[in-house]
């Protein structure tokens, strides 16, 4: 092992930052980076994480699929593969996708190295540096930082308990026209936010793809979770309405395991070969051994029936975090009550700083992200996303409890009750 | 199945051009991408490819080795890992980095997605529109798509059978510069190098590091074939003489099997941060299931004995190639004689032009790649490659038979000889 040799410092050169592309400047530490690391600490109640909790998996039958792969398909699986992914899987995509009323054509599928490539390739092929980016008002970390590598300039559009709010979308579009910004597509998570847990009704995705299609703006619908749902069918994707003006963006990281980095893209026709050429650039091409090993599950198993045993698992933990909201939190304290997904979205009181809370949460036991995270201009430091979907239900409870206890004293020094 | 779903054709968004980046203008199909669908045929010799030859990989151990990741570490092979890669086969890969004279320190290598990310990664932190990329003539095809993505300028350096010409690059670098250019990056490939399978002597790395250290130029070592020597030890890396100015690219592509699509970077300590996070932007982490399942073949297999199987295979179909290009091919055309890897660079008289030979070599049920492929400005018209590593000997040795019989037709039609 190298593992022992001294690294001699030498610092920056002086003149590196010259020689970095432009966009490099946007390549920045995100602020949850450095909590990461803490959070994972085992006497932490980690309630800041996106991890899919994998207890409900059965590891013996993956391991019999991935053995047989390879002993029956290894010359295949082991080898390059397709650009776009491989041919039975994007079939088998689309059965994944008739779950939410789309019907798609395989040669409109393309498989990424998990939807965050997805959303790079998007990128890539859309934004020139200070184009407009629409994204919920908060939205998915990893997106923003994606669209901030681009160079692009996201333009935040109001939610309330039903997701994105319509109104505020078109008022959005007028006043960046106004201001001549050139609009590039509209970012959003209609299932189960991703961070605020909320649920977008049928009536809101009708009228704001009409708005998109009307003005010309690409939608590019993220939707790990929407399988994910407690209660009820899974809702129609917006996809399923609208096959020309939506892209359409799932993974298997929440349904199988994000340790394979399997998602996809659906996409207009018009856009699949500029998409296969930037994934063949970024990446050569989708790992078959990980695409095969999905296809081989998706064959054999009951996959349907392992959703079924994960979203279980996951409204116990939603519940346990609810009750514990209510029973702890200070009424002056609202959140979200998602009906799936992964995530409780807090809003505190405004005198309150969640990321300035964060040590003395850590000191209690438990770690979240703070609000500003998702949001591209500073808003947000006033909440705060709590997630439910890996911690034990009594870690959970236990978590919820401590955090109450910093959130209380925080606002009795600052005299909020 | 939704693959009987018929798909309306609509065309291409009027509009559409213009709301793509600029970038996007880059993104076309290559020469080389309808004749791969062509050389696949089974009736074809194809010599065109580069995928390297599976069959002396043992999968029934293959296969327990994936079995036992998974039955014994699934929880971990499964979920979200390290955006920098996994931190026991970064030291692993160390080891491996060792066999070329290599110190490296875990911290500094950066596990990706094949090394085509690793170029993409090192593209997107440096390269500005504009910008100019030195690399070898012909180069890799690969490398040159993405850095056209990222709309660089290719300046082209000489070469001989000994590699790039140290004398070329100063007169490249001086060149560029008086013209007001900024010079990025020196990208080359010094063993066995991809199209021409030549290798570059000790004295002239020395060199080429001096210059390119002189003129405050980075250099990209890809070193995908350097284990794959067929007669020596491996050469020294670049890198082992300078670990400030050199970007080192690995994979396990060639030397395990490349469905995992594991490669890494081992870069400059001033540039891992800025790597790690577009690595994050662009596919958040690499896959834990495809870096453990080549840790743990790495940690319990005789892996430098598989690599010399390997090698040995490589070395019977060289033989092959060259015995059937020197009884056959005529005496006009001129080939490289390489000592390792997986490639046969052939240039004919300069009236042969190579891509419009190719449908009559497909007549003759023989591919290969056309060299303007390997040039980012239209030169090699008379040049291709020639690929011995996948088919049998039997079928290179038919394949060359074939192509000389297409070759010298194309000669007496020009009145050659």
């Amino acid at each position: 092992m190298n593992g022992d040799i001294t690294r001699i410092h030498t610092g920056t050169p002086e003149n590196l930052t010259e020689r970095f592309a432009t966009r490099a400047a946007q390549m920045k530490p995100s602020e949850i980076r450095s909590l990461f690391a803490v959070a994972s600490r085992p006497d932490i109640v980690s309630l800041a994480g996106g991890m899919p909790n994998l207890s409900a998996l059965p590891m013996e039958m993956m391991s019999n699929v991935v053995a047989r792969l390879i002993s029956e398909n290894g010359a295949e699986a082991l080898q390059y593969g397709s650009g776009q992914g491989h041919p039975k899987l994007r079939e088998q995509i689309c059965d994944v996708m008739a779950l939410e009323g789309i019907r798609a054509h395989p040669d409109d599928v393309i498989v990424t190295t998990g939807s965050q490539q997805a959303l790079d390739l998007i990128s890539r092929i859309f934004i020139d540096p200070g184009d407009v980016i629409l994204a919920e008002a908060p939205s998915y970390v990893g997106a923003l930082g994606t669209f901030a590598q681009y160079e692009a300039q996201v333009v935040h559009v109001a939610m309330d308990n039903d997701g994105l709010i319509p109104d505020a979308l078109r008022e959005a579009i007028t006043t960046t026209r106004a201001a001549g910004r050139h609009i590039k597509f509209l970012y959003l998570i209609p299932n189960y936010q991703n961070p605020m847990g909320v649920l977008l009704p049928a009536d809101r995705r009708t009228e704001i793809l009409e708005i998109c299609r009307d003005a010309g703006i690409f939608v590019i619908e993220d939707n790990p979770y929407g399988l994910l749902g407690f209660d009820r069918p899974s809702p129609n994707a917006m996809r399923a309405q609208d096959s020309e003006n939506v892209i359409y963006l799932g993974s298997f990281s929440k349904t199988i395991a994000p340790g394979f980095r399997v998602g996809w893209a659906l996409v207009p026709q018009s856009l699949k070969e500029k998409i296969v050429i930037a994934s063949e650039s970024s990446i050569l091409c989708p790992s078959n051994f990980s695409q095969l090993a999905i296809s081989s599950y998706l064959s054999d198993q009951p996959w349907r029936d392992q959703i079924a045993s994960f979203t279980q698992l996951y409204k116990v933990r939603r519940d346990a975090m609810l009750e514990s909201l209510d029973q702890h939190f200070p009424a002056s304290a609202t959140w979200t009550r998602p009906k799936g997904g992964f995530y409780v979205w807090v809003t505190l009181p405004p005198e309150i700083d969640t990321k300035v809370m964060m040590p003395k949460a850590i000191v209690a036991k438990v770690a979240y992200v703070p609000g500003t995270a998702f949001y591209a201009d500073g808003f947000g430091s006033w909440s705060m996303r709590l997630s439910y979907c890996y911690p034990e239900p009594e870690r959970i409870r236990a978590g919820i409890k401590s955090l109450a206890g910093v959130v209380k004293q925080e606002m009795e020094i600052r005299g909020l009750d």
